[in-house]
């Protein structure tokens, strides 16, 4: 081995071993450069298949996918077709949903199948249940009766559940076996998965009874009791979890892998923390879309599906909106005598809408991640209102001491400070009590407590400075 | 064992496994619920430690630590001195820095240092270094010289870098080793870790030249060499690198583990996924907090701070609502003329928010997952314009339907419809461009982005509206 070999081992997307390449591959924030994309696009379009395999082969199955992504939506099919050799099931897996679609409209059902076998059950499920059905039924056709058993048990469990997360490729041997045993178990059985993290150990009846890390099975003599070695006390994963709970369960306990139970306690497949990882990212990321009413927030969905989605929020907002509109409505008289009022009741809205925000946005997450219990409720919802107080007060005063001196009105400017106040409190307390609500009447907070909080902190601050401005013909 | 054991074995939370419990420790949430964490304090404050211990020994580490998150905050010294032989360095690592800091506060030097010596590195390291310069010496001197020289070292990377996320204890064996050597030595070095999912084999400079599974190991033969096994494609993490960056790199390519190199490319450390599936938690979580303003929105950070951090903020929106309202100022003039269009105007102005917001969040999600570079950067803007279109004409052409039918002035409506299209644009605009410049500016986009926006659709909002009315001299 020369010394270049040794100073430069293959990095996936570090500058040091692309400098080599002629055309670099990846950036410095290692994603594949729009160069790149490019040159392989325009390798295809001009029937250049060859030359476009040659770039795409020493990738990485994730760069493949992320090629696929980031080639123009018209460039895909023909990508797929030269690239069909290249496009096994880790790259298929690591696609986006939409951008997968596209791929394997560009391929017949025989080669999806091909590439279903391949893949382990949950990445094989992952594949076949965005499908229509009929592509489904064709594609499980051409499987062999094995794995087409497999994908169908596990497309029998309600979508995003541990039953479709898991593969059913896993180690699991009996309490009484020595390490020793283990370990001529696994050598001498060619067919057995070798990917995997912990051996389960397992009764009579197949119930999960203990984990083995493989380093304590590689640190342990040969007649040594597996059971002696194992762990007890785990983490059992019921095959009908929602996957943002078995999320929260990988997180909470720092799991590498958990085995999956049937409803009879018996050991049905596992589920390993890459699977996880996406499901972490994805759940925690999905919030910040939903409360912005962006929907999935997939920039590979189609574009009409995008707009419709985004237009319905959009309505719901507006309808709300020319709620907030009617009272302005309501107290037209007070702006027609001062004019003065419909630019402060903006500014009264919006720091209740912006002061609501913040405080969703925390409660939203407090919630998601389960630190908000009902041990801790009270103590947020206090804390809530003493940060709306402090913000009504403090910015109240600045903005009274400002409206003073810019209109020389002490009643209006009086009016200003109680209003202030009075949206902060409620701003505060719909940022946090809504959220709470939505999540007792089991609604995703994140999805809808935008437009009610934004509702009340809009008529709340129009309705207080016009409102009071009436009360006292302020004019 | 009986088959009661078989049965029930030991499930983190699961709800089967605790009925058996007289005080069930957990909801179906898997969180602990209000009456063990009530129970549990009245116990310490009645004096009765030994109880409150009875209590909380079973729990998981992760399980103690979110019992003193949930504790009333007064609550959290006396059961530090009460639980005080239970809280071990998994309990405090696990543990929000907040409620960590009051904990250690509760604890001596001596305490700290014991719980530092019993942790991988990272985990002291995540420990030590929030603590004030002063007690982390303390702690430090209290270290045996070993552990000292290494939390030190750790130190002295930047803070969020690998160098700080990394544990020092893995295992490296030379490419000439066989399977078989590799067994032997794991099993004969009592002194090594036990918590490892992958081997690193080095060169003769220490350099890491590949990565083996264990389960490669286990299903290999003991004569094969090492270095047939292993994978010689192998994502190598810089020491210094970001852990942002780090966790995309484990997403990307599904890893359990990575080896860290310094800056002559030599093995000094291993991240592990453990580690990682907090980070990408925290980090997509971040995005809807700083678009929120509401800083880290930890729910356990000490009031006056959170208040000054989120009022920090509300003053720069208030500035900018100030602006917005001036906008209104000049044109005071048509709406002493009509009134109706200080009610409208809210309306356009707040559709022109909604709208951003979606884009924005849609945005500065696909800039942190890096699914947005420079090769679909024209796509993603033409993909928002066409939105904004669809939806300024849809919505805008609703609302001069509403606004003819309600107030019966066609110019008013002709000019409803042009501002609502406008603002729409500009909202579509302005909520993938800010974010993008942003991010070329080297400025996280997900912090600062909102204020630019809601500035920019405000004012566009008012102005479209009233200046058209202005222009035509509605009335």
């Amino acid at each position: 081995m020369s010394d270049t070999d040794l100073e430069a081992p293959e990095i996936h997307g570090a500058s040091t071993a692309d400098a080599e390449i002629a055309e670099p591959s990846h950036d410095n924030e290692n994603r594949l450069t729009r160069d790149f994309v490019d040159t392989v696009v325009d390798h295809v379009e001009a029937g250049d298949a060859d030359e476009a395999r040659a770039l795409v082969r020493p990738l990485h199955p994730a760069d493949v996918a992320d090629l696929f992504e980031l080639a123009p939506a018209d460039a895909r099919a023909p990508l797929a077709s030269a690239l069909a050799e290249l496009l096994d099931g880790d790259v298929l897996a690591e696609m986006n949903d939409w951008v997968r679609d596209e791929v394997l409209r560009a391929l017949d059902a025989r080669q999806v199948a091909a590439l279903a076998t391949e893949l382990d059950t949950d990445d094989a499920v992952a594949i076949i249940e965005d499908m229509d059905l009929e592509d489904q039924r064709e594609v499980l056709r051409a499987l062999d009766p094995d794995d087409r058993a497999a994908i169908e048990e596990a497309l029998s469990y309600p979508e995003e559940s541990a039953g479709r997360l898991m593969q059913r490729d896993l180690i699991a041997v009996p309490e009484h076996w020595t390490v020793g045993g283990v370990l001529d178990y696994l050598r001498r059985n060619e067919d057995l998965t070798t990917d995997f993290w912990e051996i389960y150990v397992v009764d009579h009846a197949h119930h999960p009874i203990g984990t083995c890390k493989l380093s304590w099975v590689l640190r342990t003599p040969r007649d040594v009791a597996i059971a002696d070695v194992m762990q007890r006390e785990q983490t059992l994963i019921p095959v009908d979890m929602d996957q943002e709970e078995v999320a929260l369960r990988f997180q909470k306990y720092a799991l590498i892998s958990a085995a999956v139970i049937d409803s009879a306690g018996r050991l049905v497949g596992m589920v390993t923390v890459d699977d996880i990882v996406h499901i972490i990212q994805q759940e925690a990321g999905e919030d910040i879309l939903a409360m912005s009413g962006a929907g999935d927030g997939d920039i590979n969905e189609p574009l009409p599906r995008t707009i419709r989605s985004r237009m319905i929020w959009l309505l719901i907002n507006l309808a709300t909106a020319m709620l907030a509109a009617s009272v302005i409505g309501v107290f037209s008289g007070a702006i027609e005598k001062l004019v003065a009022l419909s630019a402060l009741m903006t500014i009264v809205s919006g720091m209740g809408g912006n002061a609501a925000t913040q405080t969703m946005a925390v409660t939203v997450r407090a919630l998601a991640t389960n630190q908000l219990t009902s041990s801790n409720t009270w103590r947020m919802i206090g804390r809530e209102w003493w940060i709306a107080l402090a913000n009504g007060v403090g910015l109240g005063a600045l903005m009274t001491i400002g409206c003073q001196l810019y209109y020389h009105d002490i009643g209006l400017s009086m009016i200003l400070l109680a209003a202030m106040i009075i949206n902060s409190i409620n701003a505060g307390l719909a940022g946090v009590l809504i959220p709470l609500g939505l999540e007792k009447l089991k609604v995703d907070p994140a999805v809808t407590s935008t437009v009610f909080v934004t509702t009340m902190t809009d008529c709340m601050g129009f309705f207080a400075l016009l409102g009071l401005a009436t009360l006292f013909n302020v004019q």
